[in-house]
């Protein structure tokens, strides 16, 4: 541990049962390992994750007590004695995936997100909803020096997300994209990095406001699900066949079945979204005749981690943020669980 | 046209109607168009598909009056005008892809049989129970010389289809491959194709007959759906975690769901037989989290088509079939419904 | 043959010996095969690779008399008995690969261009220095209603090589690719295509207009080697260790040496200008250590056609020509020998 | 560090200068660092490279003083705080690349060994050539239980070496691929590897003796240099075409060339060897006409070496050895520069 003025205690949102009161209270500054990174955090986005991580209706187990959050933006300020690639003062991102065992298979095949020993920021590892946190200096995203870091925050979830979502997709430059969902919070990033890929998008949403935004992010053809009466034969006409991708980040059971019909011959869909108990549901005939894919997509892994990144760095992708203060994440929570959240909330540790 | 001795007259098995009488007769030898090959099939396969032809119970119109049949070995005896690449006396086999267009953005991509256009043998085009059958030139498959045309019919079909369908799987050497179905007429012969690709081999059927089957055939690792509890733990246990590929050739949907359960992560399941009407269904937040892909994967292309038969021609694969007469069709198709065949049955046209 | 109003003969440029006269004369119009289109070329790119045909001075032999060109824009007139999937009226292009045998290995995986019995327009096939020419159907360029035949023209060669040298580099989007001659004809439409893929473009050429063409079409980085005290050095430095691809358009030999070394550790050098004679130098062990491909990347593919063919009908690459007469066409040769041409020739076939 | 009866001091061999005396001698036991292994080494395989490190005469300098050996195989004794995946008693391996910084653009990538902070057994750390070596524990080998540790012992650099080149050739089972120097110790190795893959091996090398040996391997064509008058016609004619792949172990330059002209189009040519000062030359056009790659293959990453040793552990891979004592590697040294050594030495760290 190398470093000077870490006070001894923080502030930080914990809970102690899932569901249970979200305090807003001084705790101890964590301690890093030798593997670890102390990063004293600025901003976090909050994500839908952190309300499942709170509730527990998901069928991981979380930690508890729990510090939740995990698009966590800030500076490194101290370290383990066996950190490497990092020094004092360099910007650091804390991300879902916190660390993992690195010798198991999935991990020797970059698949880290998939290792069975995963250790999640916010769920099984105190998260971003504190001033100081650890995160493992393998997993731990670097930030670009100059970045601004509460618009950053979200890129370190749902960024990442569904920029590994598009690269399953496994498309060409010039190839149609459909995005369900594609004026949300993930649909709206994936829609802008899709344009820097280089990809033609076709965006499934409803109503005239979310076709203008649409539009605005350089979508290319939107279909509106309260006016189509047939949003499988629009998609087929509009793209001259089908999408050769379409990236699921609507958690509908019906809109993900629709888009195993709409895909182009060939083409592959990607679930990314996580809707607790759904089925993705696929005619066999048709899917062998089409030769199509089904593919799931987690979160990305270092290497996505960093050229996500470096598509925000580049201006090519944009997150349209609400800042509010750590101490008011009781509230955002309320919000989102009554669904009145547009875009995302980036709270910032010091209120 | 530059040939000599064809019969004007040959013998055929027709039906004018779905379901409809089966007519061993005599019909004119057909005249091939500048782009075709005339073949002298010597025997053809039968194959589920072509029950399926003669019913008409698939969502794709069949032509009529129609010569089915698509898994024919023959001579060939004449050719177009236009014809490349082939001389009268090579062997030919005539295979489901009868032709399509080649200049569709499927065929450009050598999707051929996702072409829209498709010319199938035996269904849109007239096929190989008959004694003389024109074939595509570009389409026709390649059979090595010295070949015994009895043994490769099944090949044709059945072969490429699973051997296309391990490909889909894409996979390395010495990693999982399950193959639920594993004794059936394309179990048998998808079991051989692993081994002959370098993967180890579990397979799932029912019956202590199947299992020493499977065994023969090189498979490693036997689950008897008869006797076992759990077959979705019994399949993590006995490879580590998983398979990294599985091919449904079964065409049960509770099999191919369970499919979904014992795939590893970042492992493929291969969806390649069709029961119609069935469903894949698979766990949304299960598919995300462990990143597995579901594909369908249809008949083979040209280059699969001869890369399949260089397999069967080095020895790998053989085909365990049964040589009945062209003019007994009616009873082998009656015997296939009631499921009384075990193997493949190849009829002799000059019987 | 299905068409009217074709006259008997025509103009055409026709040369009897390798390097003798180019004579601007009236010729019979040819009459399709089967499988050929024929095509009222408009314009007609001229490419280097024209120049080579008419002096034979490379180690393929070409066809005597010969028409040459083989980047040819016009409507499609007539057509044989056996041609799918075009009409009268159609616009299509003739381009380097005029038919392939379609049932070699290589056609049948798609690399029609490597075919051993490829027929070559404007080499072993009377090419598109004349008003009506013929084509393979399954190979003529399908160009979109509406397109600009005089601008086409340079995508049917010159385009596609460039597109099919990218997709080779096999890079991702965000991607650094660096183009040695980025401002010829070929490394103009390099840097564009390059843009519209997502990859960040740096050029090597020499002079200040060309950087000043070079950042009009796109690029980021220029690399003056006529200033440059250390092209390999400036390379590495300005993409933060090396490009992950290289396209040599470049014909040089030492340039193409130096890509080599300035290719990030994982990346790909394309060699796809033709310096008759060059070797192409490697130094094995940093090979090895950096783990570097150098590939050969000769002309697309029918799919490469199409998505090339989209690139420009989406005006996302241009292409800067000159249009003069096809009688001038002995002067434009001798202006290219001189390396007096900037830019493109097309000749209008009706002057 | 959590461990028992580990001793103070060891038996090692170590060199002060290059070039200069091998010491056998008493050392201290090393201590692992947080993040590695304490391995008590049994057994370690001789390689070229250790008499490179010795000599010096690589581009890349060596720790001085230092204890070579990078092919250990023992059982773990001891590890550092932060280690995990491991526990005391397993079984371990030492490779080449000891440890990297898993935060670089390569090592995100899995591109480890292209880290530019690699550090090397036997070449920056001290390696196996001692009872003791200390490895980080995620690059460590995990050597299955029951495997015999002296046969193991060449697979750890060897063996994962020219099976990662097989890797790199990209090839499809039913594939040939040409071993260029197949009966050495990478070849030979490479000739089982290939089998085991599904590939048809084409083995270039010079003898008698090394047919038969080859032969016994599983290698299906063998052409003797000795005998042949054209390497080049001679694997075209047996491989119908060219091979699609080759793997170059020979280091010398003119067979590395004659490579790139057997080479099938569109096939692959892997440059593994690493002859110092060597150019690898390939002709401009001709690869670019035939599309051919030429591409440097390094050693394996974390999961090419579990893949390899599974491989080794289902007996697909035999590697032929001779057992000496540590205290005999001087002499073992000397064989080898005169070219002496038939095969791999390994020598017992007890003795």
């Amino acid at each position: 541990m190398s470093s000077t003025e870490i006070p001894k205690t923080q502030k930080a949102i914990v809970f102690y049962t899932n569901g249970g009161k979200l305090e807003y209270k001084d705790i101890a500054v964590p301690e890093p390992k030798p593997n670890e990174l102390l990063v004293n955090i600025k901003y976090s986005g909050v994500c839908h994750t952190d309300l499942h991580a709170w509730k527990g209706d998901w069928p991981l187990p979380v930690k508890l007590p729990l510090v939740g959050g995990h698009e966590g933006a800030g500076v490194v300020v101290g370290m383990g004695s066996n950190v490497k690639g990092w020094k004092i003062g360099d910007l650091a991102g804390v991300k879902w995936l916190n660390g993992s065992c690195m010798s198991c298979e999935s991990c020797e095949l970059g698949n880290e997100s998939n290792c069975p020993e995963a250790d999640l920021s916010g769920y099984t590892h105190d998260g971003s909803f504190q001033q100081y946190c650890t995160a493992d200096a393998v997993q731990a995203a670097k930030i670009p020096k100059g970045t601004d870091l509460a618009e950053v925050s979200p890129i370190l979830c749902a960024g990442i997300t569904v920029y590994k979502a598009l690269k399953s997709a496994n498309l060409k430059a010039g190839q149609w994209v459909a995005v369900s969902g594609a004026c949300g919070g993930l649909g709206s990033l994936a829609v802008q990095f899709a344009r820097g890929m280089g990809y033609r998008v076709l965006g499934i949403d409803g109503g005239a406001d979310k076709e203008e935004l649409f539009t605005k992010l350089g979508g290319e053809v939107f279909v509106d699900f309260r006016k189509s009466k047939n949003i499988v034969e629009d998609v087929l006409q509009a793209t001259g066949g089908g999408a050769q991708g379409v990236i699921n980040v609507s958690v509908s059971e019906a809109a993900i079945e629709s888009s195993t019909q709409y895909v182009r011959a060939n083409g592959t869909v990607v679930l990314v979204g996580l809707p607790g108990g759904a089925k993705c549901k696929s005619d066999v005939f048709t899917q062998v005749v089409k030769s199509t894919k089904i593919v799931g997509s987690y979160v990305g892994n270092r290497a996505d981690t960093r050229e996500a990144l470096d598509f925000f760095a580049r201006g090519l992708v944009k997150s349209p943020i609400k800042v509010a203060g750590l101490s008011e994440l009781p509230e955002i929570f309320e919000k989102m669980e009554k669904g009145e959240v547009l875009g995302r909330y980036v709270v910032d540790t010091a209120k």
